[in-house]
């Protein structure tokens, strides 16, 4: 199995509802290093899992519908919290959708998988992971 | 599959025994990096892995009982090397007892699996995973 | 010239005032990764810049007044932004004070001098350094 | 399952045929950071997944084999681009050649499989693992 | 003193002449990650040391310059070996160009000093620093 | 300015004097991440700093010196706590008489000054810096 990461990053602010997150309750924010990862059998003609430049562009581009803003206020999150690990499932979920549309090329259907990390400081990330 | 990680470290001497270990079989030391990671298929009704604070003081706690310490007097590893990979698995199982002890909270029950992770330096580290 | 470095992190919400700071007027956040620095021309009786865990818990203590809040509401931040910059000082000050306070031990006094960097991500970081 | 790793890195050129590639088309160069990673069901007898002395040096003599050198002239990628995909699945066979050949001890035989990275910078990495 | 970084990468292809270089006088390459450092005595009205998105932008653009490229070739580097420290201080000097063509801003002009480091591997850089 | 730095590690055991250190007092130990840093006002005739590869080399070899040792068992430690702090300046020191004795080439006894930093994990690190 062979995997390309490329890694972008957003800062957001958001809060959390719910007694187990604490202080986290209160408006606050993270930078988030974001961090897709995609899995592919086999290598195709050019001996790649994918482009990587459209691969970093998409992964850009979502990250743009997110950064600088402030999550309590997006759709996304109008049912469900904006944690780390639904980030991550957001970010894989609309990676998906762009790689089932073509937007990464023709070679990128044959991705076997997706994964998204993000790192919410030095000393904690989360993950998420999906087949496609 | 979800999943959190987050990160402590130790301060430990210790000496190998078998000639596998070259100079490591001299009293030494080193910086273990402690990644741990928890993994779970859904999120919980607050969109989390597992509370990431107590998965937190819980790491800490089971590294505070091997920080600071020569680990060539610790029961533990009477019988065994404290090698890289064998303080890996300890710490691993150390945590799933505390995860079936409730220590992290009901939720952390439905996690699927664990993963360990010592940095012994910048250029190598070991892994240890286990279904929980 | 010895120094010691200690590192804490926290997560804060803000927006900026002025057209510079483009998509960032609006209200975000960001993890910043604070490393506090402590110069000193030589080292004490016990061969130590400062008592680095008394350090830790003095930077901790520092970054938890700013931690899980939104700066905007901060009254240190009423007159200027709450840039990068303008952070790293404030905190070198705080550190400063408490420095002066005899809060980081007797040595402590003797220091030279004092820096803060601010990580805001893995592709940016700002600095500011302060005689003591 | 239990897995150590040890890091190595290698400074190249070369140039990628290919439209997709882009200005990649041209002669240029990197740096790779290479990851090697070993997987053991369960530790040999000594604690251990393999030699890790063992491993790195021979991860450092399959590196020298490429190290310092235009790839454009290495037979090796006479038919194939030399992507990172490519590298890291080149590098993995090389190792795992050397596994089955003992040059990592008796103990390697019983490895389960082995995965290499390479980082060619700090947002943009590959990878290949395979079974052994 | 304030200082604010920024980070840009390039892939390259050179050659280096003279014995000292032993192996890296054959056609390599390398990525040099790199650092740019802009530093200045006292904060603008806006809080800042300069607009970090021109500063970035204008990294972007001087490092398009080299990137992709064999340096061999690059006139630049006709009469000298193009080391990591003299890619540092070529950086370096064409930032310092544009700062007084007014490129970063009028702010830009009131900078003490600039430093530039270029990572080579994780286990090798280099750096050079220059008044404006 | 101009500086090159090389990174090296090792793994020690050690205890620490004094009430001031808590439970560093007893035998425990690190790894020490070593980055040797040599700053020279102009480039040499090749445009280098020094020869990086016998940097490199000395600084290994100046390592070697303390790796995989009982530091509480190491002359040079009789009269003082080995600390990070005097860790460094010990290396530092050894580097400086190597450089003095030509053992980095005669272009080495131009380097205007040294600065050694250890890391002990990765939130804590102390650097020591002196002429040459």
């Amino acid at each position: 199995m062979f995997s390309v990461t490329v890694r972008e990053h957003m800062m957001i602010a958001h809060s959390l509802r719910g007694e187990v997150f604490g202080p986290a309750q209160r408006l606050h924010g993270a930078t988030y290093v974001v961090d897709a990862t995609f899995r592919r059998e086999a290598l195709d003609a050019d001996g790649i899992v994918l482009d990587i430049g459209r691969a970093g562009e998409q992964l850009s581009a979502v990250v743009a519908g997110l950064n600088y803003r402030n999550l309590d206020e997006d759709p996304a999150f109008a049912e469900t919290n904006s944690t780390t690990e639904a980030l991550a499932r957001l970010i894989a979920d609309r990676l998906a959708e762009r790689i089932h549309a073509g937007d990464m090329g023709e070679g990128a259907r044959e991705l076997a998988g997706l994964a998204v990390t993000l790192h919410e400081s030095h000393v904690a990330w989360a993950s998420y992971e999906r087949p496609l």
